[in-house]
């Protein structure tokens, strides 16, 4: 199945994809999953922030289901498995299932949650994020993507109502557990030897924006000594946030930069960077957020506090996962729609399966066929046990 | 007729200029070019390589003409004087040579050269560098915009003949002495407190672009041990640009920046900044870029050696300027297609009208009316001196 997707989003000249929220590419996308559902004789259903849902059974409050999933938007130029991976898995898992004639005690979904990576508008999980009211609706409309449009146009542009965004009791009220298979994001299984492993944990992590405002002047005839130039203080910045998250051992980066009005020959008015930063320890990261604030302009874009996954289900799944030996329980830097989810009491849990570089968000992210499959196998169990 | 051009290209949010060539503004500024050249009975020619001339009487090889002129492209979120004023002005001065019932004995040009300040294809003076053949048309032709747009798609979009660009004697040959006005770029005549100056040199200047590649990966799941993270680099770059121009009494700037894919949650994988340096010693400027090009992979986009202007040219002109004390001569850090042109072989001089806070290259660039006018004047009494 991943193999009908290679292409949507593809950039041809560096293999990476680019696959932005309700791009052209996102809208094949989704349609690739209304048509995996209906194969299926799955009901499909959009919630009101653009999720996506295939049911097998009828959920409502007093039986709900149990789903798997993930997303299908990437990160521009990143790779093939951060999120695809997952919703193939549950659509494979399910497969699985019925080839096992399992008849499942509670209806089973299959998700697709909007927005995951928030590439174009700056903000991670929005679909989960709005389901479980944690981002309000009214921010998330006035979002704008490099072009200045907003979420709201954007939209309206794709058919979709923006009066109806926001918290949605009764979608979540038919999510009893959630389950989502991802791509390992580092090499913990390589170094365990082994192609499925389980959450414990999702680091806290954030994500601000600094403004360093200068003067915009003329590069050649302003004397050094009359500039207010803003690359400066950002040079200075990047280089101590290093610094500090070392000190800290925590992980700091700055992958997004904009100097405008980004003339050659001019010194800039402004430049902004955005910092990202993350750890086991959220002292630490609010710490060295703190540090390099000082005297600088910033925003804070988005926080996610530390998520621990309920240990209950996560040795449920780790055992079931695991055939023989129960499947290896790590920690994760990245955050994840299950996150959000657990952090709004719905239980979940995450299965990774063994990524041989460990690089992800680039077009070198990888998983081996059989660790792919090894996957599938596992989630099927999992699904079994917990549909049991 | 500074203030007839006005809204063309105007950010109305920073009160900045966006006048890209080629661009709808830029367009409509020539446009505006044609029907002053018609309202004076001046015959309107578009040269190969786009850049325009109405001339008073017919030049010809053998009566070469007087030119005056500039350009009306602008960098982004530029001021309303850097360019237009020259061109203004050239079209006012000929009015009070027509008031003062001058009959010129050579011809009299005005002229606006095409993509001064190279803000969309990233090289300055493409114009005065076709025509006098400095840049190959097969290297402009192939320049492409933030859109990856060529200069070729760009001028075929635009009806222009891309085939036409290069070398163009005919066209040079009618140029016999060219005067560029322009609002100055620092604060000289300001300290000498007179209106309007003349130039002695432009100082060597050009522009590298520096590419530090690392490695694309996750900002959340990658050790700092494991990371190669371009943005250390390029912040570091940045810093000892400063250091190095202070140190051998040149200016260094970096305005312009891209970090690839951009995502905030993801390290680049490739970080590129434009370098532009400049100062009176060639030797300083060329020895800062070696101290900086150090491992790094650095392509020069552009190279213009010192240019002094012709003296015996600059001297007639000062007085001519200046009434009764001739107008002050001062050097300037900036580009000019006049410096193109005199490189070419081409008496060539420049006027300075004074600019209260010596900003440009930014909406805050300004000069009085006044200061404008006593311009006008002293650059009539220019033509009316070489035209005698």
């Amino acid at each position: 199945m991943l193999e009908q997707l290679a292409h949507l989003g593809r950039d041809p000249e560096t293999g990476g994809y680019v696959r932005d929220a309700w791009s052209e590419a996102d809208l094949e996308l989704r349609e690739w999953f209304a048509g995996e559902a209906g194969r299926r004789r799955l009901t499909l259903r959009e919630d009101r922030n653009g999720n996506l849902w295939a049911w097998w059974g009828t959920p409502s409050p007093e039986r709900p289901g149990v789903v798997t999933g993930s997303h299908l938007d990437s990160v521009r130029q990143g790779g093939a498995y951060d999120g695809p991976l997952g919703v193939v898995s549950a659509f494979a898992a399910l497969d699985l299932l019925r080839e096992r004639h399992v008849t499942p005690s509670v209806p089973l979904g299959v998700a697709c949650f909007t927005d995951e990576e928030g590439a174009r508008f700056g903000v991670p999980c929005v679909g989960s994020r709005l389901l479980t009211g944690v981002l309000p609706p009214e921010r998330a409309l006035a979002l704008t993507d490099d072009d200045g449009d907003t979420l709201a146009d954007v939209l309206k542009r794709a058919g979709r109502r923006p009066g109806g965004l926001g918290r949605d009791d009764e979608t979540l009220a038919a999510v009893g557990t959630f389950v989502e298979l991802h791509v390992e994001q580092g090499r913990g299984l390589v170094t365990e030897g082994r192609p499925v492993g389980v959450a414990s944990a999702i680091w806290p992590h954030g994500r601000w924006r600094f403004d360093f405002r200068g003067r915009a002047d003329h590069a050649g005839t302003t004397r050094l000594a009359d500039r207010d130039d803003p690359m400066l203080p950002l040079a200075r910045m990047v280089l101590a946030a290093r610094e500090a998250a070392e000190r800290r051992g925590v992980v700091a980066t700055i992958g997004k930069v904009r100097v405008s009005p980004g003339n050659a020959n001019a010194i800039p008015g402004l430049a902004s960077a955005w910092l990202d930063a993350r750890g086991a320890d959220e002292d630490a990261v609010r710490a060295l957020v703190a540090e390099l604030s000082e005297g600088a302009q910033v925003r804070e874009e988005s926080w996610t506090p530390v998520v621990a996954f309920d240990t209950a289900l996560r040795d449920r799944i780790a055992r079931a996962a695991g055939g023989d030996t129960p499947a290896p329980i790590l920690p994760t830097g990245a955050g994840h729609d299950a996150g959000i989810l657990a952090a709004a009491g719905v239980p979940s849990a995450m299965l990774f399966v063994r990524n041989p570089t460990g690089v992800s968000h680039s077009p070198s992210e990888h998983a081996e066929r059989a660790d792919c499959e090894a996957g599938v196998v596992a989630l099927a169990d999992v699904l079994e046990e917990l549909c049991r």
